[in-house]
């Protein structure tokens, strides 16, 4: 079977750490040990997390054995927004909804307070 | 602590079943027996993949007692795409590059060529 790379993506993304390491290497790349810094858990912790992050192709790992550094590898974030952005017309749709239904309330609430003129 | 949405949003996605269900309900609220007919699932497994969309608020049911009607909500999705969004420059360098490590293998080839003639 395929690899079900978006899947994987999206799994990488459901949580708020790995979000955070990957604004973190969107600013540059980073050893594991200076990624792991700002965090209150273990190393081995910020570990599982980049792997995760790797299995989805969102970040690569530089290959010298002592220094092994971590960089973004935006990629697959292109096809998740693609796949978001069929949905585009569902989401405005339902801003404009919401937009009609503020206007009718002001129109409700001008027409009472007119009433109690 | 705040309910961390962005999360459940990406966790909801990470299941190629879910995003099925969700291509399904942007063509129109549906019942629970409709949507699972294409699938090869049972029906308490759809009722759990259902869950999760709900929880996440990518859609929402009627209130009818008989018949509670499935219906996408895509405002979620803006979400995911306004946090993905951050990154695009990312991923169009990574694009760029790409096109130029082609163009270069393009010019080496080429140079190669005339060499051989």
């Amino acid at each position: 079977m395929e690899t079900d790379y978006l899947s994987l993506t999206f799994a990488a993304l459901a949580d708020p750490t790995r979000r955070a390491i990957l604004a973190r290497l969107a600013m540059g790349e980073s050893s594991v040990t200076e990624i792991a810094r700002p965090f209150k858990i273990s190393l081995p912790a910020i570990t599982k997390h980049l792997k995760v992050l790797e299995r989805s192709g969102l970040i690569a790992r530089g290959r010298e054995a002592q220094w092994r550094p971590c960089r973004l590898e935006a990629k697959p974030m292109k096809e998740a927004v693609d796949w978001l952005e069929h949905y585009r017309r569902h989401w405005e749709e339902s801003f404009d909804r919401l937009d009609e239904y503020l206007k009718e309330l002001q129109r409700t609430e001008k027409i009472k307070a007119k009433g109690k003129l």
